[in-house]
């Protein structure tokens, strides 16, 4: 077995959930994931947890949601019991075909979400984290061979966690003294209000209150945001590609889409409700070890040099105890590349640079 | 997909489980079985029943206990609440490596069983079936090529279970109403107290409280047996390989053993406690689908024109509900040909002769 296998799996165990001694584990194993799947069951058997595995093969699921005829019972007793009692769950992505699900209705799947309501609350209940193992599928999806994309994902995922966390802990300080958040770059001019909210440190681990691994990014929940942002990294957005998605922002709200490709797709999105004219998120990748796009959200919005924004509903974790924040059906990532000619400034101050940081040897004002 | 595999899945849901609506299903899928697993999936949906699947491989199950010092928490909370919240517990069996778990040391699966017990007790009280799909692993231990292993399989589930239930049926009220039953053949002449016994008719669905597919045996839990018999029948006994093992009852007791090889095999076992030296059952396979052995006890104990006998442990099935039967910790199949030269006699009345029962066409007393 690959010894990176085995370090994935002891970055996932001990930083990344922090699975002690009588934790009740359930692993949900994904199809193509059984070398990873092994490696944390020798690992949770070491530290003394308790191990269920469930099956989490797409093309069962498949196979059952077509089977079924959409009218679900609500959250089956079985497994709300498993989810309820577990103090940890552990996700392993991967897969044999990333399209696996492709012929299951768009209803029939939500209503399926919907009737399993209380299970996926109690599973976000518990120190739960997702991670993948580098199938030939996501390979595929990155347009990649197949040992690159190992090389990718461990790159990736095998980081100096403590030192990160300890620098993302700059930025997030940072953030949370600030008041308002300026981006620059060629096409770009962003103003937003981040007054009075808390930015979260994903360092990957669930003693960050961050559920990815890999992670690697610092974010917080803007609003009031003014003027024009271009993302020019390429997406898939609902099956679309995406590319130079231009917004305009005026009073907080989207007044103005374009793209080169598919504007309709942003269209849609932000027709869905009020919220989705409305930023939920600010993110800053801060993943070195990521260097390249590889259409995979877990991967590109925590790539180095890069910001992200997403449209519609923001995260409870960014905002004061009391308040409520930008609420919507939707939660839209779009990405820009701020490697090059570009600022970020808090309250005057330029706290990245071409992507290099205020901290970070280099750094010119 | 073969035809045949949806086919499997069909009579394990409908005939051998039973599943109806709104059933908690546990499906645990072996390595190599998820075909099975994908058609089974499909058919719980279409029975409108609700679906957990686990992930039952060897190669986890070997890295956990590996893993773990074999101080074992009893009973995880989690695993505990999914099979007591279960009304049917499916296990597809099947695997890439028969000897997956060779290296995990007796002590360590013994612990874990132990600590795990209440679990076990749990998942025998659902609806439960056992089954396999022919997987190349089970093919090579068979001694086969891996198509010649699907037909075996195949011709041994796909029966017209109906038919075979009414069958079996017969044999089962010849039992019950029988007081001794005596077995002659070439090497053999054995006689058995069956009085206020009540044979299984294990017809491979819950409804007659039988959970292996296949299934086609009807047995009982004999006492006072007296006399000799030879299991011509070649089989792999605790890893070592075992042929002609003759026992000598005086008493209800073995008084002697002997085999061509490895007899100390059996006399270990018949050395384990005093219940090891009685019998715990006899069985008398029906199942003419299974049309030769291959080391494997799911098929050869149903196989048409045998008879086996176990040393140990008695079913409680077989026992009025204020007596309890022959105890012990071991239970031991062991099988013998009766196709030819051969009787089987209840109360003096001839009920098989070389194979064919006395309701059969050419049947002569």
């Amino acid at each position: 077995m690959d010894r990176r296998i085995r370090e994935h799996a002891e970055v996932l165990v001990d930083w990344s959930a922090q699975i002690e001694a009588s934790d009740d584990v359930v692993l949900a194993v994904g199809e193509g994931t059984h070398d990873l799947a092994v490696a944390t069951a020798e690992l949770v058997g070491e530290r003394g947890a308790n191990l269920v595995a469930t099956y989490a093969a797409d093309e069962l699921q498949r196979a059952y949601l077509r089977g079924h005829d959409g009218n679900f019972d609500a959250n089956p007793a079985h497994e709300l019991a498993l989810v309820e009692n577990a103090d940890v769950y552990l996700a392993l992505g991967g897969g044999r075909n990333t399209s696996a699900l492709a012929d299951v209705d768009a209803e029939r799947r939500t209503a399926y979400a919907q009737a399993t309501e209380a299970i996926r609350e109690a599973r976000l209940s518990t120190d739960w984290v997702k991670t993948v193992h580098p199938t030939r599928s996501l390979a595929q999806q990155a347009g990649m061979a197949y040992e690159e994309y190992q090389d990718f994902v461990y790159d990736a995922t095998l980081r100096d966690w403590e030192a990160l966390a300890a620098e993302m802990e700059r930025l997030k300080e940072i953030l949370d003294e600030g008041s308002e958040v300026r981006l620059v770059s060629a096409d770009t001019d962003l103003t937003m209000s981040i007054e009075g909210r808390t930015a979260v440190n994903s360092a990957a681990s669930v003693a960050y209150d961050s559920h990815n691994l890999p992670s690697g990014e610092v974010f917080t929940a803007p609003y009031d945001t003014e003027g024009e942002v271009c993302f020019d990294v390429p997406m898939t957005i609902r099956g679309e590609r995406v590319n130079n998605v231009s917004l305009t922002f005026e009073d907080g709200e989207v007044v103005d889409v374009s793209a080169d490709q598919n504007a309709s797709v942003i269209e849609e999105i932000v027709d869905t409700d009020d919220g989705a004219r409305r930023l939920g998120e600010l993110g800053i990748g801060m993943n070195r070890g990521i260097d390249r796009f590889t259409d995979n959200i877990l991967f590109d919005e925590k790539m180095g040099d890069t910001v992200h924004l997403a449209l519609g509903r923001a995260y409870d974790a960014n905002l004061p105890a009391d308040e409520s924040g930008n609420d919507s059906a939707v939660h839209v990532d779009l990405i820009t590349d701020v490697s090059d000619e570009s600022r970020l400034v808090v309250d005057g101050e330029v706290v990245q640079r071409n992507g290099r940081f205020r901290w970070e040897d280099g750094f010119e004002e």
